[in-house]
């Protein structure tokens, strides 16, 4: 038998990466109320929403309320994507900072319109400031392992990426594979290297659904030493780049593992089927992941 | 980076595993189009029919008429609950005979109303003549892992009852996770038993997805050095004790997992995918496999 972390931080995406992409207009009550169920359950560290333009992303137009009313509890980091946003979420109270940026040119092209150089010339001072002023900063790595127009990407321009972010002193690192294509050899082998060539910055594990392999990847990333995971309530969200796809781990699936394999999250199944019950009316598609099908049985 | 084997045998059982359970009712020529084109994908073994009751699994009534109509290639399999069955399995003219039992006494019984050792006393005759007569035998050893009514089952009950069908010379194990929900260290854990104690027989392992931890359990059971997997095209299939729940693991997202580790199946990714679309409208589900579901995004 491998040896396993005897513990996992769950960093729920949900109520950010899993409803950004949501086609019906989720109100901000219902979010609020999804978001204080997830912390019931005893999740402690959460995306709770994004500082983007409301005219690209306007699921997240109400970021300013939703930090406004949620309960400050563990962690909740808010996304964004350039010096305005990061000002707008200060301005709004927050103390845990997510930036992002993407591996790949292409994509961080697409994404942002801004290659990644741009983009980390741009992060570096906000960074710097965020450092000084005493917050919590996560960078999320995106296209880690493969881009959807440049292929396969090279594992040392990952290191390099997230070598130049914890030269910065950023706190956390999130490493994504954002179209759900890596494997497990792959997730082993990346999160090897990187967690032995940068030790001292937390190293969280992202993984996406789309070909299935999110669960055997998170597995493969505990045998390499990872023990925190960005998962999504419901398996909410999906890439962009393939619509009908499943989106992000589901984190009930990723919980159960967890539990059944002896590793504690203290997350409730129960409490955290519940919070993806209230949030499903809200949502176009049926949730059928494998824990919320068995609970809805159960009902 | 940890090794894998260089090539798998993927053992398809859609058209046995994965329709049984279907509630329309699926035509000889849909089945034996379907089972055509599995081989066309270049599946070489594949549980095809099964020789039971029609009374009590009224889809499997055809199961003459599917031998009869099958292109031999490679090995097919029907299986077979009793002595009848065999009888009736041999006079149609196959080749490959699987039979089953479950290490639960109580699942067995609730499944063909006999005991675990009533049902090795009937087959031990029987699988001593398929053996004299040159038949290639599988067993299928069902709750190897858990059970809907006894819970855990003891690891040392699952090798015992395999080890019985080893002393009679049985070809092959195909050991189930009958209601999808071992972990990826159970998994790892058992096979690595099995093999290490019964070596000269083929091992297969059999994985439900019901919990979605399918693909995590079959890289689990690699490490352990298993190189055959029984698995279902379009994910079809369903445990009767979990109705709303996803079947066997699907041969196209296992197939993709295996061929981006550079592990070769002679499978054909596109050809495996008409063969899903070939079956679909006939089935009651959609199929939302991850792999399926890309291919139909580029249709």
């Amino acid at each position: 038998m491998f040896s396993l972390p005897n513990d996992v931080t769950i960093i729920e995406v949900g109520p950010r990466d899993g409803l950004q992409n949501e086609k019906k207009e989720v109100s901000t009550e219902q979010k609020l109320l999804f978001i204080k169920a997830l912390q019931e359950s005893g999740i402690k560290e959460m995306e709770i929403t994004s500082f983007v333009s409301p005219k690209w992303v306007p699921q997240m137009a109400d970021a300013a309320d939703i930090v406004e009313h949620v309960q400050q509890q563990g962690r909740q980091f808010v996304l964004t994507p350039n010096e305005k946003g990061v000002t707008r979420a200060i301005e709004a109270g927050v103390k845990s900072v997510a930036v992002f940026v993407g591996v790949s040119n292409s994509f961080n092209l697409k994404n942002i319109n801004k290659t990644t150089e741009q983009s980390m010339q741009e992060l570096k001072p906000i960074i710097n400031q965020l450092k000084q002023q005493g917050y919590f900063v996560r960078a999320c790595i995106s296209t880690a392992f493969y881009c959807p127009y440049e292929g396969e990407i090279n594992v040392e321009d990952t290191l390099a990426l997230c070598k130049e972010f914890a030269s910065w002193g950023i706190d956390e690192l999130s490493v994504a594979d954002t179209i759900g294509m890596a494997n497990p050899q792959e997730s082993y082998s990346l999160f090897s290297y990187l967690m032995r060539e940068i030790p001292n910055v937390l190293m969280t594990a992202h993984f996406h659904d789309t070909r299935k392999m999110g669960l055997a990847n998170i597995y493969a990333a505990l045998l390499a030493g990872v023990s925190r995971f960005d998962t999504s309530a419901g398996g909410l969200g999906g890439c962009p780049f393939a619509p009908g796809a499943t989106g992000n781990v589901a984190t009930e699936d990723v919980v159960n593992m967890l539990h059944t394999m002896g590793v504690q999250t203290g997350i409730d199944m129960n409490l955290l089927c519940k919070a993806v019950s209230i949030i499903e009316p809200s949502v176009s598609r049926p949730i059928e992941t494998g824990m919320y099908t068995l609970y809805k049985m159960e009902q």
